[in-house]
């Protein structure tokens, strides 16, 4: 079985994106706020949204399942306040949750947080225990910068953050950590902005004592970990000049890096540097970079043939990464996957 | 000749952080305002903080000549004033420059620019002029970020930089796009600032039409182009969607990266992704990560051994890294290498 641990929902229905519209115009004119009971989406709708997009994808390239959360660019914290955030959310993730009835056996439903800067986690917190004990989610989506470029919040390992990684921790979840859009004219979203929260995720973890405190809070990095793999050496060196223990022993068995690395040798080098056991498969379809790579006649982000042309990589390291890691990292898609 | 084309004054004779610390407390209190004339370094404070640190790596590792600038870290652009920052870069770039007239054979300055948020570059125009007119200097180190870590300025493609671009082309220097210290608690300096913005740069640049209007523009990026090298696919295939010419047409005669990447799997890697006319040799010793790697007993930031260990490169190749790139983007460096 081959589990795809990173995917969006980037095709949804027209409707979706026209409620966000009037939402968002309604911040400076409540005229034009849309009720919730006026979004209409059929199943047809949705049934057309992905049959020929994700799930041909997954046809083609032969993998099973997608673990499947709201598109990332479009959870844009930074908009409006927490009430606007938090009835968005709840509506992606309740279309996360009918493609996951609606295909049970492609998809299982990884939710977006209403969080919104400068407010408390408790919105996310409860709306991380609505989609994982009434919807079976199986994780969430975390924004380690809801400015949406500005970084004006406090570092992951923060105790603002606390409260959320208890409850994480309680409903057995991990977090994948994920920024959205970028309204900093600086950062191009999946350029940039995405690649550095990935990398500063990983520097804010192997930085502090999270881990001495959560000793079973997982997160998975995307994007290959940002330029954390390419920058191992740099990573083993800055942690050893801080007495700290190796990267294995010192956040290993809470961090993990997903495969959304679009070329043959950027998956050599993470295969060669990163432990097996902390490589999970993944490709973002239908995502960042849709092209065709011209030196390969494959899509970009067709992540799977990378992996199958390692060749040091044994059939057991490829079940790991494709299957065995993600059913570690996400306990709660094995009663799933095996009731499906 | 093995050229490194990035080294810090890290090892500052003591009375520079003395007078820097004084410089910062008269921002509260100017009472405490240390006069320059106040700061005496000697001959001898100067040879004995090289001779025994940068020198000795030099010798021990067979690199020859090091393009030496001011501490990055230590620019601190956001501290103070447009006058804060413009006497502290004079005085740094003024020591840079007694480094090389006393050990001319193993250094060649580069300028610390007295950038100051929301200010013109008027200053930091002249002091490039003075640096590479006066003193020889043969580049420059151009923070695309001066807040430390906020990004509230504009991104490097925007016009307000245009007039130092346009004296960069007169006077035929490149800039390294260098940040320096992290005032955001996001941001660990050397562990993420540092790389996002070199891969912050490389796709404001990707994005933009920057080198139509400066065909001659040359910029290093240091830290092997942050997390670009490992995401080449992505940035393919990124520049493919926006419809714009492959990378090495769109911007690689003008954007180059340095080796500043602390293990062999990285540099390989480089190597595999990056045209060989792109990549400069570089340490930054002593820098960001000063241990023994336990895995080579070897020096993290002893680049050379791991360009010495590709076995694909040829000896053009390997000619081009270590000297030949670094003669094409510091074009100055011809005329001071031919009468050292």
């Amino acid at each position: 079985m081959i589990i795809d641990c990173h995917g969006h929902y980037t095709t949804e229905p027209a409707p979706l994106l026209k409620f966000r519209e009037q939402q968002i115009a309604a911040l400076k004119d409540p005229a034009q706020a849309p009720s919730r009971e006026s979004l209409k989406i059929s199943d047809d709708q949705i049934r057309d949204s992905v049959q020929n997009a994700q799930m041909k994808f997954q046809r083609e390239r032969g993998t099973d399942v997608t673990i499947f959360s709201p598109r990332a660019s479009g959870m844009a914290h930074h908009i409006g306040t927490a009430a606007t955030s938090l009835e968005w959310s709840q509506i992606c993730n309740d279309l996360i949750h009918r493609v996951c009835l609606l295909f049970p056996e492609n998809f299982i439903g990884v939710c977006q947080l209403p969080q919104s800067p400068g407010t408390s986690l408790d919105n996310s917190i409860r709306e991380l225990e609505r989609c994982v004990t009434q919807m079976n989610f199986v994780g969430c989506n975390l924004n380690p910068d809801p400015s949406g470029g500005y970084w004006n919040g406090p570092p992951l390992t923060d105790r603002a953050w606390y409260p959320f990684y208890e409850r994480m921790v309680e409903l057995d979840v991990p977090a994948m950590v994920h920024v959205s859009s970028s309204c900093n004219p600086n950062f191009h979203a999946t350029g940039a902005h995405y690649i550095n929260a990935d990398t500063t995720a990983f520097m804010q973890f192997l930085a502090s004592n999270l881990f001495s405190d959560f000793p079973a809070l997982k997160f998975v990095i995307p994007h290959g970990g940002g330029g954390v793999p390419f920058h191992w050496g740099r990573y083993r060196g800055l942690a050893q000049d801080m007495k700290k223990p190796p990267l294995k022993e010192l956040l290993l068995n809470n961090v993990y890096f997903d495969t959304c690395v679009y070329h043959l040798p950027g998956i050599e080098l993470m295969t060669k540097v990163v432990p097996i056991d902390n490589i999970l498969f993944a490709s973002e379809m239908i995502g960042a970079v849709k092209g065709i790579d011209p030196e390969t006649g494959h899509n970009y982000d067709d992540t799977r043939r990378y992996i199958d042309a390692v060749s040091w990589l044994s059939a057991e390291d490829r079940n790991k990464i494709y299957e065995g890691n993600a059913r570690k990292v996400y306990p709660r898609i094995n009663k799933i996957l095996a009731s499906a």
